[in-house]
Order: structure tokens, then sequence, then C-alpha cells
């Protein structure tokens, strides 16, 4: 078949598609659902934001924020993203959110508008008359990409929220009053406790505008956001509420009374009010500019990106660009719920790393120092124990340019930081170490490889080394002296030495690639120390101590104490993504494999094991096989490397069906930053990147009907799947560019040269 | 006479001196004894500085840094300086230090070298060995400008100390030993409680050199102080204790152990210690470089002030520099110890305000953004209730340029802070608020009556008007609407009522010189207030209350909750300068004023009252007449405006004489930024300006027997003393220029044309 025969068949699929009313029109934005992953695990927000932007303007309906008595509250956990949609009560929008962690930080600048008596405390969830926060309905709750609208019950107002990348706008709908306020509560905050709150300076700079600085010792040590905060109208009077416990010097020498109408304020714990008069239904607006660097800063990004008042305006323009974002993959399904969860997932993946820099290119460093990005943008907050896995490939794809970036804003974390290491989970110009492995070369090598990053490739392979060869890093020094880190060692000896062998596997590539040949011989090397931690005996991998024995008391459903990282024996004895044969020919053949795959997914993890696995709720586990968190997230491709690929096609069907709804618990587990998505967005088009570093995406089985993505380059890449459907499953023959495929994969080339991947699609294996 | 005749005397003058062997040579450094004042109340530091320098690198005896259980020390005042002479160990040599005030904050960055066993805490005085402190003797002890030596007798070191004016130089002699350490304690500080240290960050850059900031919250609110810090010998190895109680994330997810050879540390409590082998009398120096605003600025001042490790050679460069300095007046006295008082106190006069920007231009402005100073030095730390009396007038003479950069440092505040005032009491980018009045004005209006200022003098009129004009100031309200301020309004309202008056008639004189004439009218009127407060019954100003009556309970011999600031109404009352003959008119005449004034120096103040007044010893006292304290500082002066002027003659030189020595306890009461000190040289040289506004200097009784001053403008200005002796305190004529003078003052525009002013001294008073 010709090229022009294939087009002629797309076009006919497509035809096909609108008549079922899944094709999707240009304004693709209606499919996002940014609610979808707010309740229970999936840690999301529904608020504003543009794609990758540095202000995340959501509500807060509860977080530690609060606990001024310094007791940690075990629901710390549930606000990683500030909302938690069944709760009764929002305490207030604010700027700052991480998009599906399992861990957390930020919620700056709290907003809330009130009437009435001022009320400078949040008050409680039971009892939100005491208090600032509102009771709100879902029922009056709208959440859109880049818009956020909800009724205020309490006081009757409505509060709208848009964005752009640096600047937050608020809109609040007043009844007439003698009495409106608007609350900033500048001690407020995601995962507040502890002294986490460690200064705050505010200048009132005149009637209508504020500036200041926050600073805390988080998840990011050492983290400080300036913002610059303009009302549309003149307060009246305004002021401030001191909390601080331990302060030197508060009084001023009894000067002034700071707590009312004064211009210059510090502390570490403040609280803000600003009062107006309104009239029914009068509109006071607020831009919340953030700056990394200073408050002139923040002001000059309020004055370049929304100079005037218009909120429709901006709200459209934010909306624009998630079109145009999400125009890149425009996709037919057979269901519109699959619409909304493909172009949510679109959502979920563009929401982080964020922008970390002022509109003048100057962003904060690791070395706390302030720099110009020269040639880039520059980002943060880089999940990279998930993100490596599938979100950076697919940035890799749709978004080249952007996955550069990322990496030239990784080398500038290795340029400043003083450990002379790549990022791990950075965030905020700092290092917070989260999670295991040294991923940063996995999506660097990925990137080099497949042609994206344009930097200097020697110097990003020296960067991967150095990191490597960091002997102090957890376990690194046993490892690369022994092959394994010992179990007597390290609490989580077996994953990380899994994961140095993929990382290192990964270094060995762009060394090839580079001509690098020591350096790849010694990687290469390196990537099949998995092979020292699989015990024979109990066909797992298996924590092993210093003299050579594996630890006898081992339990493979257990997720606590046995040498892994959230995951268990079953989940993550598989993670060798790099050599799927050579592991699969060790545990005992092709045959063997798949019975003990099979297994994994079909066997009942007792409750008493699912407990200790974190990130995800009962929902985001299939079998023992989790989803809801990422070592296993390459597992369900693995049937590939079997004589039973259509294992592989019928299984991730299956978790995509399972896993991924529309509602708000449409997540089984942490969004992670993205790669929950990316690996929903991958498999949906029916191909998935097992092991990154490698040009080769893995076929599975497409969900969608049809997909078109547009590439940087120009290009388009078409995906069809003829005979669709919810039962079609089984891909009987896949042709690229009119030539029928007998392989497995496609390669990254093939993708950007552009073309059309026709999947021919059946209700039974094709054994 | 002849101008050429008076050049004769002066010469025969000269001879007499050297014969009498009190003539200075050129290396007048050897006169100055860092020493005076580090005794009880003098609140001055010993250690090494250059004029104005950034860095005040000077030993520690005891602080409130110490207190880790958050008790509040009574001590704490001693220790403004950071040194009490009498105390039995040092702790460490810090950076950074007030000179003579009476509250206090600084000492950024305490240094210590230990040998043996590795303590990181500072110990107690009664149990050194306990911790790193080390006991001391002063017969091992060395101060000289730019340069401290002293003896830890513990651990057998020599510590050597010299400056340039960002970079403190530490040169430690140690013994053979295996265990050298050298403690740099991150959380020591002056007057360091109530969680004054708000945040530490470090960064181990390589085996010599550490960069990073703290941050405090102390007297300045909010603060941060950037270092450097390289040594000459790499050390072994390095560490880290943490001190913070509350820290969240504080373990990096166990990954690393943070308190041995970890390079990036953050937290509010640090303390780390550098490890050496030594041989005997090996020399280890450590150059620690301070910014305002940056560790590269840092890191760069470093590099431009001490590139090399050539200790001798910087500190010859300073003492250079105070050498130069010093020699802008050179004296002849009768008496060598009075040699040592003057250049003592030109020193003195010459360690505050501390240049506050690094050598690229860069400064941190009071609205906590990093500004460039362009075409000025900018300068910190203000004691403006103490300095507008005499320093700044004794800058117009001997530096008139560094006053004007001060009044540019000025006006930036106002410029940069959201009060819309000039500084108060300001210091390192913030507004202490202390004291009271606003007397930057009278600054500014001395500088550009005295034609220093070249600056914008409108701007600088109009800063000067709405500082005067914002009404939430201390009263200020009250004073504009009803003349003085009500009593029950404010716990000051006389004092205050006074200065406000003065500061007043100085906006007028500076407007009037700038023909402002509505301005002018407007202030001058507000000029008169301080009749409103004077209570002809009482014969002293008194407690008004609101409805135009005295207020009954009055006390003039108390301090405490009379109506006045560190003053009784004795000392207070006479605060008139700009007026002093309407003064005397109200208080009856010219006669009963001077029997007013002969009390004031011979009644005896009860201990009772004297317990209340601050900030000086019993030595700071004569009579009931406080010089240890700033309010009545021109009121020797007031003779002159009666008819018996000699009085102030002999008054002037039994303070003189009385208030300061060449001991340690050589000061009777804090230096005041150098106030004391311009008191004793003005006083010196035989004039005084009694109202910094006026162009006057009135005369008292010189103690020098001949000055000369080397004027900016190329131009000399000298004194002689005929007939100088210690009883020859009277003034029988004066001779400017060979012109026998008819009046009790000579003019600014004399001084700075230079010429002769001849003293005529006489054994008995000239009636």
């Amino acid at each position: 078949m010709k090229n022009t025969s294939i087009l002629t068949v797309l076009f006919c699929s497509s035809i096909l598609n609108v008549s079922a009313q899944q094709k999707p029109s240009g304004n693709l934005v209606q499919y996002v659902k940014p609610i979808i992953g707010t309740a229970k695990m999936g840690h999301t927000f529904p608020g504003a934001t543009v794609p990758f932007g540095s202000v995340q303007l959501s509500p807060e309906t509860d977080t530690l924020s609060y606990e001024l008595n310094g007791k940690y509250n075990g629901d710390v956990y549930k606000y990683c993203a500030g909302y938690q949609y069944d709760d009764p009560t929002i305490v207030g929008f604010s700027h700052t959110h991480f998009s599906g962690t399992g861990h957390s930080d930020l919620g700056d600048f709290l907003v809330m508008p009130t009437v009435g008596k001022l009320q400078l405390n949040p008050g409680t969830k039971e009892h939100p008359e005491n208090g600032y926060r509102s009771a709100y309905s879902h029922a009056n709750e709208t959440a859109e990409a880049n818009y956020y609208k909800v009724k205020l019950d309490e006081n009757n107002i409505l509060a709208e929220l848009t964005t752009t990348t640096r600047v937050g706008f608020h809109q609040y709908t007043f009844p007439k009053t003698d009495q409106a306020h608007i609350i900033l509560d500048l001690m407020a905050g995601i995962y507040n406790y502890e002294d986490k709150d460690v200064w705050t300076y505010v200048r009132v700079v005149n009637d209508s505008l504020i500036t200041g600085y926050r600073q805390t010792n988080g998840w990011a040590r050492t983290r400080t956001v300036y913002f610059a905060l303009s009302f549309s109208k003149p307060f009246n009077q305004y002021g401030c509420q001191n909390n601080s416990k331990r302060q030197v010097y508060r009084g001023f020498w009894g000067k002034f009374d700071q707590s009312k109408n004064f211009p210059e304020l510090a502390g570490k714990q403040l609280r803000m009010y600003f009062d107006f008069k309104t009239n029914e239904n009068e509109k006071i607006q607020l831009k919340m500019a953030l700056s990394p660097v200073s408050m002139s800063n923040a002001l000059e990004n309020m004055k370049a990106e929304i100079p005037g008042w218009d909120f429709e305006a901006v709200k459209k323009q934010g909306q624009d660009q998630w079109n145009k974002e999400l125009n890149k993959i425009v996709v037919s399904t057979t269901h519109k719920e699959d619409l909304v969860n493909f172009y949510t997932s679109m959502y979920h993946a563009a929401l982080m790393p964020t922008v970390y820099m002022d509109v003048n290119g100057q962003y904060k460093g690791l070395d706390q120092e302030v720099h110009i990005a020269k040639g880039f943008v520059n980002y943060t907050s880089f999940s990279l124990w998930d993100t490596f896995r599938a979100f950076h490939p697919y940035l890799n794809i749709i978004s080249p340019s952007r996955n550069a970036d990322i990496v030239s804003s990784m080398m500038a974390h290795y340029d400043q930081t003083a450990m002379h290491m790549l990022p791990i989970w950075s965030h905020y110009a700092n290092e917070n170490w989260c999670m295991s492995g040294y991923h940063s070369v996995s999506v660097i090598s990925d990137a080099i490889i497949k042609g994206t990053y344009k930097g200097d490739e020697n110097a990003a392979l020296d960067a991967c080394v150095a990191t490597a060869k960091h002997r102090s890093f957890e376990g690194l020094g046993y490892y690369m002296d022994m092959g394994y880190i010992p179990s007597e060692k390290n609490g989580v000896s077996v994953s990380s030495t899994l994961e140095y062998a993929y990382d290192d596997w990964c270094i060995a590539q762009l060394a090839k690639k580079l001509n690098r040949k020591d350096v790849y011989e010694e990687f290469n090397k390196r990537s099949e120390n998995w092979k020292n931690v699989y015990d024979k005996a109990s066909g797992f991998m298996r924590p092993r101590l210093s003299d050579g024995s594996f630890r006898k008391n081992f339990d493979v459903l257990k997720t606590d104490g046995q040498g892994f990282i959230e995951g268990n024996a079953w989940n993550f004895s598989l993670y060798v993504p790099q050599n799927p044969d050579a592991m699969i020919q060790m545990m005992g053949g092709k045959k063997k494999f798949v019975t003990h795959l099979d297994s994994l997914f079909t066997m009942h993890l007792p409750d008493e094991f699912f407990a200790e696995t974190e990130d995800i709720t009962r929902d985001g586990i299939i079998g023992n096989y989790v989803h809801g968190n990422e070592p296993a997230h390459h597992v369900a491709y693995l049937y590939n490397f079997t004589d039973q690929p259509w294992k592989t096609q019928s299984t991730v069907r299956m978790i995509l069906n399972k896993q991924y709804h529309n509602g708000a618990a449409g997540l089984g587990g942490n969004d992670d930053c993205g790669q929950m998505s990316a690996w929903y967005i991958f498999s949906s088009l029916g191909f998935y990147p097992v092991a990154p570093g490698s040009d080769k995406y893995y076929f599975g089985s497409p969900l969608v009907k049809s997909a078109t993505i547009t590439l940087e380059n120009g290009k388009t890449f078409s995906i069809t799947a003829q005979n669709q459907s919810d039962k079609n499953v089984y891909v009987k023959q896949v042709i690229l560019n009119g030539k029928p495929l007998d392989r497995l994969y496609i390669t990254h080339d093939e993708i950007m040269n552009g073309g059309v991947l026709q999947f021919v699609m059946n209700g039974k294996p094709i054994r």
C-alpha cells in the first residue's frame, strides 16, 4: 500500500470518528477536567495555570498551615496539592502548587475575600464561620484549564481565578457591604509546621500595590518567593497581625502601631488584611506576580504579563495557550470519557516542571545567587524518579525544544550546586534528594541520543559521570566497589542497585554516541550490576549482604524493609528495562516469565501488604501490580519480550480502562508530575518507551481511533487504529508508512520523520 | 599683627612643644589606643578595622549568643561591642561591631582556633576548658589601629587580626598538633536571643574556600550578611553541627550525613569546624570577606582587597590609611595622655557610619532590593540622635566629601523606604527607629548650609519636610496641631517637642538658603514650639497635658517617666540650641541662668536618680550634668550666651580632663558612634557647634597647644594656644588671621578659607 492510500484510509477513519462524535474540535480545552485526580491520592489541583506556568492559582481546602501549636497533623499527605475534593470548605486561594507529588511544599500567598466582621484566622472545616474560610458546593464550582470559579457560600462572594506564566489574577464579586476584606495570609502554606515560615517581608507601596517575599524552610530547605500584589481598587485601610511568638525588637520602640496602616512589615508569621466598601456585585480584582529573584522583578513580571485589568482576556489568552499545547496531538476515540482522559492527561503532563525565571531572564540558582538564563528557559521542580520514565520521553516527541531547555536547566543546576551532582528531586533553587537513583542521566542521555539537546554534549556526559561517581551518595561507593549495595548498609539497597544499573546503562549509551569508549566500557559494565542482586532461589531481586549471601528474612509481598523503595519485590524485581531479554533468561526463560507476569496481574495482594504501598489507593492496584506508583510502569510491556506480546496489548488496555477515569477520584495514585499521565498518553497512542536512552518505543494496544501528532519540525506523525473497539484490543498488524512491520517497536527517528502508523485491531490475540 | 608674624609665633610655639616632647610624628597611629572605652560603659571594641570599614574584626568576651535556652541575660547591655575588658576569656573573633552604641546587634561570623579535642560549644567564662573559648591575659594582648594580637592561653595559640574595608584577615600561630581546629560559629552574635538567628547558609566550595550568609532578626529586623572565607591551607576535613531545634526535612531523607564533609549546609543555628595538622609555630591564615548583597560579591571583595596572603602588608596598608586620616589634624599638647585621648578620639570618630557597598558599587537598600551607588559611597549605621550634634559637623570640616556621601546615603534611604522618612537610626538596610527626633534634617541642613553636599538641595529639603510632617511618627501629629506633644499621649513628650523644634529650625535655615519662603515660614514658626513646654513656675521644661495645664506630678531629678528620653529635666530643659538667647530670657535672664547652670555642674545627683540615667557610669556625670549621654553636650557652651563666657572655658576644660582618660575605662559613657569623641576633638581645639544648621562654632578653651587642620580644599587652618597650661584655662584673647575677634565664635567659612586662629590663654578669667 502506498502512502497516499493510507492517507485515504486515515481520512475515512476520520470520517467514521466524526460520525461517532468523539472527534475533537480545535477547542480541546473543553476536554480538560482539572478536577480529575483531586480526590484521594491523585494530588492534582483544580485551579488555574498556563502550560508549565510559574503560578498555579488554586483553592486550598485545608493544609497544615493552621497548626500553630506545632503538632504534626497526620493528614498532611492528603494536602500535597492543597485541595481535597471531599472537603466542605475553602480556606483561600494560593499561588503555587505541585501537581501529583507524594510529598509537598509551596502554597504561597493565600488570598481570601470575606465580608462582615474581620476574622484573621482560618477557622475550621467544622466551623468555617469562626474564621475567614468558607463553605462551598461543587455545584457552584467550575474548574477549567486556566480558569477556576467558585461561589463562597459563607460570604456570598463569587471567586474567579486565571493566570499568566508568572501572574495570578483574582476576580471577586462582592455583595454590597461596608465591610469587605481581602485577607492575605502570609503564614499559610502547604506542609507548614516546625517553624517552616522562616521570614516574611512586606511593603505597602501605595493604596493599591504591595510587594514582599516569603521565605520558607520546607521540602526546599532555603526557599524565597517574592511577590508584587496589585489591587484594581484602592483599599481604604489595611493591617497586619504578627503571630510570631519569638521576635526581637518587635515593638519598634513603641513608636508605631504596626498592626494598622504601617507600610513596612516583617516577621515570621504574618497575616494581612485590606478593607473596602463595595456595591452590589462590585468586582475587586487582584494581580499577584511572583519572582524567584526580587520584588522589583515581580513587579516587572506583572507589568509585562498583565498590564491591564481585563480578566476575560487573560483567561482567553491562557486557554489559547492550552489549546495550542493540546493540539499537538489531535485524537479521536470511541468514548468521550477517553477524550477527557486523554486531554486531561496532556494537561497534567504540561504542569511541571515549571518556568523558574523572570521575564528579564533572571533566576535564583542552586548556589543561591542570581543568574541569567542565557539561551534557554530555566525550569524547576524535577521529580525525576517519576518523570524520567515516560514524561521526558513524551516531551522529546511533542516538545523537544522544551525538553532541551529542561536539560539546560539541569546542567545549570549541576554547575551551581556545591555537590557537583545533577538534580535528584530539585525545586526552587534547592535539592531535596527525594527518592533514589540519579535519573537525570536518563533524561539527558535520552535527550541527546534522540537529538533533542543541542548544548555541549560532552559536558553533559561529564556531568552524568560525575554524578554517577559521587561515592558518598546513597550506597554508591559500595555499589562501585562491590557491584551492589550491601543490604546492611542501606535500607533500599536492592532498588538502588537496580536503578543505578539502569542509569549506568543510559550513561553508556550516551558515551557510545559520543565515542567516549572508556566511559562506555566502564558504565556498560556497571549496567550489568542488576545481576548481582538476583536470587535464583526465590526468583526475585533480593537484599544481599556484604559477605555475598542473600538476606534470609525476606518477604516478596511486603514493601517495608525489604530493600526496595516504594514497591515490593514482585513489582521492583522486574526493573531491568535496559535488558529485559537477559533478565527473562536469568529468571528461567520466556515461558516461566509469562507465568510470573500473569501472576503479578492476577494474584491478590492482601490488605496488610497493600497498607504499606505508598502513594496509591486500592484502585491503583491490579492484582499485585501497582500502577499507581512508578517502578512497574514498564512491566505490562515486558510481554513483548516473550512469545506472548498479545498479553501486553490486553494488559495495557486493561490498565488504561481501570486506572484512568473522569471523576475527581479518577487517578489511582499520585499523578507524579505528569508521569502517570504520560504513561496514559503513550499507551493510548499504542507504544511506550520501555527504556529511555534507547530510541525504541514498544507497541502496546492503542486506545485511540486515530491520532495526529504535529511535530516541532513541521512534520506530522499520524496513528490509526483500524477496527478499533472496546473488544478489539489485540493488534493484528502494524503498518508504518504503508509497510507492515515485523517488529514490536518503532524508533524515535521514525516518529520524528513524520508518517503514518497504522494498527489493525482484532478481537482475538494474534498468537 | 600680620599673618607672617603669627606664623613666626606659631613656629616658635611648635619648637616649644617639641621640647616638651608632646609633638606627634607623622606616625600618629602610635597614639591610638583602641582599648580606651572597652571597660564599663564605653562600648568600644579593641579589634582591627580601617577608617569607616565595613569589617570590624574584634574579640568577643561574652555575649548572649550562647543562651540556647532562650533566657534573657540581663548583662546583654554590657556587650554592645562584644568585648568587656574585665572578662577573663575570649570566645572568638567576629567580624562586625558597633562602636559605642547603647543597644546592639551584629557580631557576625565568630571564628576561633583551638587544638585538641573538638568542642563545638563556647563553654563558660568560669570553665573555658569545657568549650572552644580561651582564657587570656591583657599582658599578652596588643590593640592598635587595624591590628589586634592576643595569646590564647587555653591552647597556646597566637591570634593576630587585621583588615581592609571589606575583609577580615586572621593569622593564627599554632603549636605542633594533629588536632588543630578552626571553629566558625554561625549562631554566635551580639544580642542573640529570641530566635534572632533566622537562617544560615553555607557552601563548601573547595578544601580552602567556603561561602555563605547569615540572616538575623535583631535590632535590624531583616538583615543578611554574606561572606566568603578563604583558608591559607587546605583543611583536612570539616563538619557542621546543626543546633536548630525545629527544622523541617533536616535529614535529607537520610541520604547524607550532613555533620561531616557535606558541602551544602543550611539551618537556623549552625556551628562549623575545619581540621588541620600543624607544625610548631605554623601559621594558618583566614580571609573573611563580607558583602551586603551576595556570596559572589563577597568573593569579589576579597579578590579586590586582599588577593594574597601578606598579613604584614595588609596591616601596614590599613595603618597607613589611619595615619592619613589622623594627620588631617596634627596637634601638640601639654601631656602625652592628651595626645592619646585626642588621636583615640579621632580614631573613634572614624569608625561609624560604615561603608555599606561592595567594590562593584552594589548594596542592599532599605527596600531590600539590590542597588548600585552611583557617584557616592554608600554608608550605613546612622546613630543620628547622637551624631548630629558634633560628629557630622566635625566631618563637615575634616572630611566634607565623606559627609556628602553620608547625606547621599540618607537620601537613598529616603528614596527606598516605604515610610517616606529620612533615617532615624538605621543600619544594614533597616530602620530600627531608635531614640527620638528626626535629626537627619539637622545633618542635611548643616551639610548644605556649609556647602558640603553637592546633590539636589531642593530634593533634600523636600525629604526633610516630608519627614517632619509624618503625622503618625511619635506624637508628631499632636505637635503639628497643638505646638507640643501632650504628656498623656507620649512618654517622651517634652524631649520630643524640644527636639522637633530644633530640627524644624534646621529645616527653616535650609529653606531660607534655598529661598523656599513658605517652607521657611512654616518651620521657623514650628521651631518656636519649645516655648510651649516651658513651665515658668518650675523654671523647667515640663510635661504638659492636652488641656494646656502642666502635669502636676513632676520630678526634675528623675529620668524615668518625666517626659524626657535619657535625661532628666535639669539636663534636657536646656535643649534649645537654636535660640539660647530666647531661652535664657524666658528662664529669667542671664544672671539667673548662670546660677542655674552653676547648680547643674555642682549639685549632687543622688544615687537613686543616677541609677535611672542610661548609658553612663558614675564617672560620666559631673554634679547633675550628664556628659556620658548626649542631650546636654552643648550645655557647657551656654555660658557664652551670658555675661560669664569664662565659665564655658573652665567648664569645658574640666569636662575634657574629667571625662576622657587613657585607660580601658577611659570613657564615662557610650562613645555613641563617635559623638563623645567628636565633642572631645572640637572642645580640645577650642570651639564647638552649639547648633548644627548654624555656621557658628562657639569658643570654649582649647586643650591643645597647637593644631593644624589640613582641609580637603588644600588649605590649612591652624590653631595655637599661647601660654597654654593646665592652669591657664581661660581665654584672654582670640585672634583670627592676626585680627583680634570681638565675638565668641568663628564661622565655618572662616575655617574652610584656611588661616590661623590664635588663643591667648590666661590663668584667671577675663571678666
